[in-house]
């Protein structure tokens, strides 16, 4: 439905231009309604000085995503959409753009070049376009799969969102020239689980721990590093819930933020205010790793689950918290001053669990490494059927919550449950990861894992950039492959995670030694990495070494604490036997579709270019 | 557009029964028109009895199939459709059945356990349902891609088409039970090249090479040897086409046929007309092999280009020909009579060109081998750029028509020309090969191989049935991976394929008795198929084997005959190093649908059950 509006040089004339500008609009086609309880319970900036913001809502019913764009100071268009990291070529974009008489709104996408293009299937579906004062906003409806191979498919996990603004008018969609418009990128899980809230206890104490009035650094990165203690005799409680404290007006900059408890073994931490690789940094807050809470960008509150809460306070643990904040600038912008934080929610009352933290995946290990120029190399870590059955009590754990991590690298996460062989459940996955963007989140379903369950965790590498193999290690150019799971009650089992066995790995040396009619020094006197360095690459020791991992037997550490390990023999495990594989779920088409005639939507979007 | 038509009841009063089962019948949707001229070039019974016959048409523009199913005797419904390799499950189909009261068209398709669903996007568009004396005609259409991940996407090479007959009504699609069907597959290419006819010449004669009365016998495989010969002193002429003489009445039991030219060393070759397999059948026959024309079912005529022809008759080449004609008789229907055969149109005034025929891909020798239990490994062979340098005119060679070739676990054969490294041509290619369908095939463009260029012939087998690796070679539970390409003008380049180096081989079984806890007997004493026999097929030994077909250097076959090599150094050649591949072409999605209603669209096909 297209109602007529008035020139902007007869609403001019009526009204006078500041009327015009401010008018309210129209609606464009209105097929589907907006929902009526508050309609997009989550926001996020999309560019750092906040022009364009996005709200949005999921429909799991109707596999739907409702996005509300606001666009302050609206020139002559906006585009916005998704890819596969971030990139503005190969992307699903949506446009609103002016030609100097009309404004269209269009499903569109762009090429490897860059170049935009009209979709021939116009999946997202425009439901309103109105100005208020606060800019334009526009309202439209996309399903998380379309079925065209152009269109982007909403998937859990990270979804990097892209935008551009349009400063002046094009004369058509082809001839806007991404490469002179202000564009960026955001990440964000898109796909919120929709889980009631728990309830909370009627006796909570909140606290919160908040950056002290900050002066921003104008640079693009910071991570700022603050020391923070519990009153003296603070008892052992629970923390039940947390959420995020932004500073007005800084919801741009503030990325992530992260309180970690310090090590019990200190009876002090000096206090401390600044970045968190500042030289003047006391070595001891390096002992502050325990995480307590986490937060990134786009997240809303933490709940526990209702039966369990996260324990601090009381003998045993450190009085000391470390809150870190990392502040992205790419503005530059100086004189910023920031009180963000976390605001704790937390009981006397214990509730009836402890809730644990506990590492899957990988061992932090030379042995395992990804050969340079690789787009996607996989390596996978077992915590295998032997360490669950020992370590988990006979009602099994709940996984409620996981947070992924990787170094630069990493560009996939994975974490299946099997049982009996066969895999049975995802815990998480993250086919967009981006080492980036590093969030605890919450699980659509809770994951009960039972003694003799085995849990597979692959990370997928892109190592097109380095010229060396890539060693596992905890140096930031080294790689880590890590499931930290949030689950109760809580077990002794702290580390469940394994690595290729040594003796197999020197077996494989010793065939690159053989084969290669040159002789390379991959002598067993080497260290790991230097035999990784002195592989020669080609695709013959590229596809052994794969063969390797997906052979070899395994060491396990089934640890209580990094050191301590379960009693049993743990290395020369066989790898777990997967029978058969979770099937790759085909992504449903949606039955009945939006308009999809092949060509845009004319909009009344008023005012003109103001 | 629904035409409202009378009631059997009202039709049979009106105009008495006989006149309303064979009245013509209604339009039931008519959103596209059907083509003016010879509507449906292609023709193919499906089922053996002939009582379903498929014609059809292909458009390259639309990029749409447009079909003409006649159902002879039609009781109560048929279904039609596509699948990967025949099967009756997780096929595309569009179903016409009737419920006892109205009669349905829709667009369905069958999960993995065969029952069958209607398809939420409707591809198969209904154009008319007319009963005609003959019985009950069907006309629709479908794109060739429809971007539903549910439909077939109708690729070039052999599409295999099932098939259904409905006897009774069913209430619903959903109740239909496939497995009290009269049901069945039949092979064919599908989208046949739009090439145009090439003039004949004025001094055509023709010669009919047929089987002489045969008694087809009573069983569901018969390969028929006839010998035949050429006129005493029988001049040299070129071929310029051929076609096939099927016997009225043996259109679906005459699968393929064949006609040899024996060698030219013997002076005689005996008489023979029976069972190729036949005790009786002299040992020369074994030395009648080298192709005149070859016919499948569903081919047409085959046409040599304009400037060329293939040689035969003359001094130096043999007056016996062999035919041979596969006999598909599964019914196992005794008494047929057939005498089918090729017919040749050839002519004395010599064209510009002779045609050659040339072998590319593997040798046959067993150091090429596939594991068991593979879903689909991939062999490769490769016509080097030194060979083609060294054997192909400057002006290059012109492939026009291609016969792909494997024993029976081949499932794909592609020959993609490469030059400077980069994937250039896909000279053909075929993603549903089966070993029991093989045609030569006009090229849709001819390919044109220049020297320096590389040929890399690629075949995909399924060994999922087999305990044993299968090794290379001539018999029939052994594999080859071959296309024969025909092409002009004629060089003495007969082969060029290739193996793996025997000696990179032997590094292979020297690393899997290493690597293999157990000692297992491969030692380079053993042959090559009995050291492959003595692999133990973990993944690391399969992973490993891959590995070394795709690294290994090659021994190359460059030769003149299959016992004459080119002269220069052909073994421990590099595998041509490909740096670019050719893209996957994206699926295009008709930017126009048609009708995507949810529901079946109701028929009227008059007349009742006849």
């Amino acid at each position: 439905m297209q109602v007529p509006r008035p020139s902007v040089r007869e609403a001019a004339s009526m009204y006078g231009t500041a009327v015009a500008i401010f008018l309210v609009i129209l609606v464009a086609a209105l097929q589907g309604s907006v929902p009526a309880e508050s309609p997009f319970p989550y926001h996020i900036p999309l560019d750092p000085e906040g022009t364009l913001e996005l709200s949005w809502n999921v429909s799991y019913v109707q596999e739907t995503v409702h996005f509300q764009l606001l666009v302050r100071e609206f020139k002559a268009g906006v585009l916005f959409g998704m890819s596969d990291r971030g990139e503005l070529e190969n992307a699903d974009l949506v446009v609103l753009w002016t030609n100097g008489d009309s404004a269209y709104f269009g499903d569109a996408w762009s090429d490897p070049n860059g170049l935009i293009h009209l979709d021939s299937q116009q999946d997202y579906q425009l439901l309103q376009a109105q100005r208020t004062p606060e800019g334009l906003t526009l309202l439209f409806k996309r399903p998380f799969s379309t079925c065209d191979p152009r269109d982007y498919l909403i998937e859990d996990g990270t979804v990097h969102l892209v935008y551009g603004i349009l400063e002046q008018p094009f004369p058509s969609l082809e001839a806007i020239n991404t490469s002179v418009l202000q564009t960026g990128l955001q990440r964000v899980q898109l796909l919120k689980p929709n889980i009631p809230t728990p309830a909370l206890p009627s006796d909570m104490l909140t606290m919160e721990i908040r950056a002290p009035d900050v002066l921003v650094p104008g640079q693009e990165t910071t991570y700022w590093c603050y020391i923070s203690e519990l009153p003296d005799g603070f008892a052992r409680h629970h923390i039940v819930m947390y959420e995020p404290i932004v500073t007005k007006g800084n919801e741009a900059i503030v990325h992530h933020m992260e309180i970690f408890q310090c090590a019990a073994e200190f009876d002090s931490v000096p206090r401390f205010s600044g970045p968190c690789d500042s030289k003047m940094k006391p070595d001891r807050l390096n002992y502050c790793r325990h995480v307590l809470a986490a937060w990134a960008l786009g997240a809303k509150a933490f709940y526990y689950p209702e039966e369990a809460g996260l324990a601090f306070g009381g003998p045993g643990s450190s009085r000391f918290l470390r809150l870190e904040v990392h502040y992205h600038n790419p503005l530059k912008i100086q004189g910023r001053r920031d009180s963000s934080g976390i605001r704790l929610y937390y009981t006397a009352t214990l509730r009836r669990f402890n809730a644990g933290i506990m590492e899957l995946g990988l061992v932090y290990t030379p042995v395992m490494a990804v050969p340079p120029q690789e787009m996607a190399f996989v390596l996978t870590g077992y915590c295998t059927d032997k360490c669950t059955q020992m370590a988990l009590p006979p009602s099994g754990i709940h996984i409620f919550a996981s947070q992924l991590h990787t170094h630069l690298t990493g560009r996939k996460v994975v974490t299946v449950l099997a049982r009996d062989g066969r895999e049975r459940q995802i815990v998480n996955r993250d086919d967009h990861y981006s080492p980036h963007f590093q969030e605890i989140r919450m699980l659509k379903k809770v994951v009960s894992v039972h003694p003799g369950d085995v849990l597979i965790t692959s990370c997928t590498y892109n190592t097109e950039d380095r010229t060396l193999a890539t060693v596992g290690g905890f140096g930031i150019l080294q790689e880590m492959c890590v499931n930290y799971v949030h689950y109760y009650p809580q077990t002794p089992l702290e580390l469940c995670k394994s690595a290729v066995d040594t003796g197999f790995l020197q077996k494989y040396f010793h065939l690159v030694n053989r084969f290669n009619s040159e002789e390379v020094c991959t002598c067993p006197q080497a260290s790991v990495p230097e035999q990784f360095a002195s592989v020669p690459w080609n695709s013959f020791n590229r596809d052994v070494l794969k063969a390797l991992y997906d052979f070899a037997p395994i060491s396990m550490h089934c640890n209580k604490s990094s050191a301590v390990r379960f009693q049993g023999e743990w290395s020369l495990q066989p790898l777990p036997e997967i029978i058969s594989k979770l099937e790759e779920p085909a992504p449903r088409c949606p039955a009945s579709r939006g308009p999809s005639s092949g060509g845009p939507t004319m909009v009344s979007i008023g005012g003109g270019k103001g």
